[in-house]
């Protein structure tokens, strides 16, 4: 990140410069930035990326079909040769797409099939902005997209994905929001203070299994000491916090049952808003909790 | 049930058939019933069972550890060969006893075998008032114990298996205590009003694997049609209660995000009580909810 | 109560002692127990009811008026001088309606001219559905409907009085629901327990003042040993509850600052349904509590 | 506040300027500067005003009756005549007490006078960190002193007393954290998100009547635009926040029953600790609400 493009820089290059520069950003389709080089200077990085996006949408359907079709298939075959642009393979990577077993495999080949047969261009999906399970549901449901519907859905997804892999290319003012976060709060109502040094995990809560993505302990004031989710995009998913308030309440002194009333609290809940940010706070005493969507 | 014995008619027997109409409440052991039958008449069951209870804890350690003795290892190898009281063999089929696997049989038989050795009697429970980790869990506590407070454990343990028996035997007045309850309860706090046909799956949660015990639906004030659990004890341990509150929204025409916040909340808490009287209820809205130990 | 005249009985009457009988329900208006007569026999008391307000409101407009007109102006001239049905008179006064200060004598007129001016009949509310805020509410809010709206809201109103003097009067099955009720709980999620021995004290809650109506304490289950409200319908208004949650934790050797977080709860809740049920919780820590409307 | 002296300065002073410097700010009394000046140079001013108090506590008891003499009577004789400190006039009129009623003015009297029988010495209190009530139940509990408490008591009140003055005056590094705060927060979990606009109105309770303090309505993040109480210690006392909900909800399109379940929400609490931070939220729907003593 540290050796990012200015905008003022990018701003001020001729147009070969221009769409060098960009290149790897829309995949196999420089016509793209040439398009958008019209438009200079940029005011805001936000506006490069919506001048680049209206190059796209200003082309005729035949063209934009072509342009999606450039795209590989999401956990292809492409994707395993390796044929495809270097941040693709990254991406895909980072939801454990190149790690399928055989019978994921498989689903998805079915999936990539019957959506090439009704569409007629390939899956395209910011991976980066969903879970595993998410990415199946969002698959299934767009299948049943009529052609339109969906090459509006494919280009705004590809706009999710160059939203991000420029902001890791080009610095400057009015950078678009592509971060999310996820933060929580122990508050403990027995004693009237905040919970401190109690370990919450945070799980990926899948639909036949769930992996644990991190954990964390409170510090003096209730909240994690490091950072449960943010840096990026959050994946659309369920999530699942697990405070270890018995531990806390045990330690503090409070006379408990043998078999505690509460022990692990788990917090399930989705996150739908890749850029959004979620708090989700515990309430507790030994005998009670409440959490909601704070801010 | 229907043709347990009236306290009235036990009250009036000679000693013979008051031994014999208690028989296989106390293992191998006729010479309770017949200590007890001095205190004739009982006012009331619990009377009579505190009686019985008397009987055993007013004779010797020597003879103490030898009426202890007489009970089978808990699934052990007499369980197995079926060399058992034919009470004691439907008590341990309850809990899954009878069909371990080969390493969870291993495991209780080093347990059983590193008992013996320490106390020279067998290791004695009530297993109807624990689930199978709840007993582990007992078995390695009380391994700690010292001679003394675990003989006075395993007493206290054959004084909640033969409560369960006697109250199955014998009816009148005064009957011991020996039902616990879990109840629930959903309010709708988004609509102000209970929460109808939301869907509930009760879980028992153990170390490595979670079993569903049942699913139930509410009625028009926000409880269960069905029971949770009752009809006797309740088994210590950890349970966690489902509600598809996703659904129930969705349903209401609420608006939710195509990823609810809240979709199915969990809801994990200890029972330690096997007697005692569980209400564990969900305030909830599309974006909170809070539980606590009501009454 | 005790001497009500049975449906049965009613119904096997001649005509001149059904209406007899039904005298001092409708104010001066014999006609419709007499026009309601020929509905016999009416299955349950509910049904009778409806089968008198049938006959009222099957008349033409300007007997409909003539027949609201006989009823008293609220808190008037009239009232004060007792020209009216004496079930008028104590249901007024059960609203302090015979015990105003000049000033809202004064205000009461004015509203009753404006009234009168306006729809040519007096303002008819059924008083012990309401507090007195309500009522001039009411009042206020009435006085902007047009005639034909506010014909029928006098006539439902006197659908209301008169369905609260027939079940004084008469017994049999399928009587109407006229009462409504108001409930509370204390919970202890500092002990986790049912919080026994509160003080709690009602209030009725005026735009410029209250006044205490009752006060109870909770017992071993959290709830009052007496009643709130409740013997009929409750008076839509704005009500408190106030908790005396400090003294409880105090007492139970919680300890607390000299000046603690939480001491008295106040409560302030709307009632509009005065057939209603309203249980009015409180979840409660020395640090924290919750209310709801609950079942 | 702009022309406060350094603790550079101040530490580098001849004794005379040392104590001139530090003038008014123990009433009476230059020998305590006088006596701490050895103890230069202060590294913070928190040790300062230790050095301070240090060489009070160090003198003989009938030194320190003769110092906590030279204050002058809370509410007295020599208040209103204006024979006092400059400072202690306007510490006590922010309380109002140079307009108590005569009645007032009376028990203010009579306390001070059993007050000063019992002890030989004037009541002294920190006024700035008390309400009116407060400071009376203050009075009253310290009645029942014995002398020596009492005596350390009125010192470490005049410890809060010329620490307030001390910041006032002197500046520099380590200054005494003299400063409470009140925070809230209105989150509305029917709509799932922080609730803006929401008129929100803080009141000191007192024994027979409450004044309004302030008004704040909150922002886009559910917090006061404005503050609270802050900028000083906060007066120990009762206190009632009331949330206007209700017209949130209306203003929101929520149906709501004409007499609204919810209106205006009143939460009575306690502040102890004039130098914490209360930080008391609002968690509502229409139909319930919780509030805790947050962080």
């Amino acid at each position: 990140m540290s050796e990012r493009l200015t905008l003022d820089a990018l701003n001020a290059m001729e147009e070969a410069g221009f769409v060098a520069a960009l290149d790897g950003i829309f995949e196999h389709a420089p016509w793209v930035a040439q398009a958008a080089y019209a438009g200079r200077p940029f005011a805001t990085v936000t506006a490069l990326h919506e001048g680049l996006m209206a190059a796209v949408r200003s082309r005729p359907v035949d063209e934009q079909v072509a342009f999606v079709s450039a795209h590989p298939d999401l956990a292809g075959k492409a994707a395993r040769a390796g044929d495809i642009a270097p941040a693709s393979v990254s991406e895909q990577a980072g939801l454990g797409l190149d790690r399928l077993s055989d019978e994921e495999f498989e689903r998805f080949e079915r999936l990539n099939a019957a959506y090439r047969t009704r569409f007629g261009f390939p899956f395209v999906v910011c991976v980066r902005r969903l879970t595993r399970d998410a990415v199946l549901d969002a698959f299934e449901r767009r299948l049943a997209n009529d052609r339109e519907t969906e090459l509006a859905t494919a280009i705004a997804e590809i706009g999710h994905i160059t939203r991000l892999r420029l902001v890791e290319k080009v610095d400057g003012p009015g950078m678009p929001h592509v971060a999310g976060r996820l933060s929580t709060h122990v508050l403990d109502t027995h004693a009237g203070r905040p919970a401190e040094h109690v370990r919450i995990e945070l799980f990926e809560v899948g639909r036949s299994s769930r992996a644990r993505l991190t954990e964390v302990f409170t510090n003096a004031d209730g909240r994690p000491h490091g950072v449960l989710l943010s840096g990026g995009p959050l994946r659309a998913g369920t999530y699942e916090l697990v405070f270890h308030i018995g531990d806390h309440f045990r330690a503090h002194g409070v006379e408990l049952p043998e078999q505690p009333f509460l022990d692990m609290v788990p917090i399930r809940f989705g996150i739908s808003n890749p850029e959004g940010h979620y708090h989700v706070p515990l309430v507790a005493t030994p005998w009670s909790y409440s959490t909601y969507r704070g801010s």
